[in-house]
């Protein structure tokens, strides 16, 4: 046990160490101790702020989801033709994810060991549903190509988007969030050959 | 320890369920125990056949490497325009990759903590810069999009390519190499814009 070095600690403050030390260990291999060392506090400190690991965990992908389904909510998402509303929400799933990147990393690594992670993979999988239903109504329009199926296609555009929290490192000397939000955006609706 | 059930176990049979293996607990949470019991054999009888499990890794990243590289030499992705070599060396990826699922699926997850693993995260680079080269010099013919930079476009399209692991599972029910290949590619070259 470590004695707390400050006694400032929010929830906030530990959420954001917890979610770093769950990415670096994998959320299995992160004990209490690994908790309490990294935020330099002592567990009893922690137990007062969450009940345990899991509450972490699950304030931590709430985050997340609540950022991504938050986009859905938004009027680009809800008015206009379906392709263009399906273009908007990719971009601002880039968006998000660079501006939640460790908690959208720590979602996106969640394997279904608890009942928390169950619950966030079904969370997932239902915004995933959201974003295939819009690409099947741009399909229907004939407003996108209807000759990927909708399933697979959704799936590989997610795999490029989510791909991001693999290599994208906000250090400032990088792409920025519209950067990379533009060049999904053209290739997921242009792909690489030229147009014109 | 447990008793050897079969003495006809051979490296090849050893390496596969090593492999599996490493894939559900993780490498680092790997041990040699785990393996015996996993093959069903005792922890004697694989350090027979290897000299541990940095081996067993070594040779199992090897055939998802000389898999990838393998399509590099392949007639046409050697032939040809830049684009046309390049849309071939995608779909080959996408074969490879479904074709030796549980051997890139580990080498898509190596970390970099031991001698092996920094091998193969080097070897990975050298095959995407390959892969770069290809698309630069397809852009440089004026075959594909010069407005998305080289390095972010093969991210992103290996992105889109890699993500097959997290989902495609050989069961028979599913798509077909051939199938998932013809998305990859109709996306990553077209994009989900209607054509014509």
């Amino acid at each position: 046990m470590t004695t707390a070095r400050r006694d400032t600690y929010t929830p906030e403050t530990l959420l954001s160490v917890a979610v770093r030390v769950f990415n670096e260990r994998g959320y299995d291999g992160t004990s209490m101790e690994h908790l309490s060392k990294a935020a330099g506090i002592s567990k009893s400190s922690i137990y007062h702020h969450v009940a345990g690991k899991e509450e972490l965990l699950r304030r931590a992908v709430t985050r997340a989801l609540d950022g991504l389904f938050g986009i859905l909510d938004e009027e680009h998402a809800r008015v206009g033709p379906a392709a263009e509303r399906l273009q908007y929400v990719v971009r601002r799933m880039v968006e998000v994810l660079i501006a939640e990147l460790p908690y959208v990393t720590l979602l996106l690594r969640v394997r279904g060991n608890t009942v928390t992670e169950r619950w966030a993979l079904e969370r997932r999988r239902e915004f995933d549903h959201r974003v295939a239903e819009l690409l099947k109504a741009a399909a229907a329009d004939g407003d996108v190509r209807g000759d990927v199926e909708v399933r697979l296609a959704t799936r590989l555009v997610f795999g490029m988007i989510n791909s991001i929290v693999e290599w994208y490192r906000p250090d400032g000397r990088g792409m920025s969030e519209r950067e990379v939000a533009d060049a999904v955006a053209q290739l997921v609706f242009g792909g690489l050959r030229k147009e014109g």
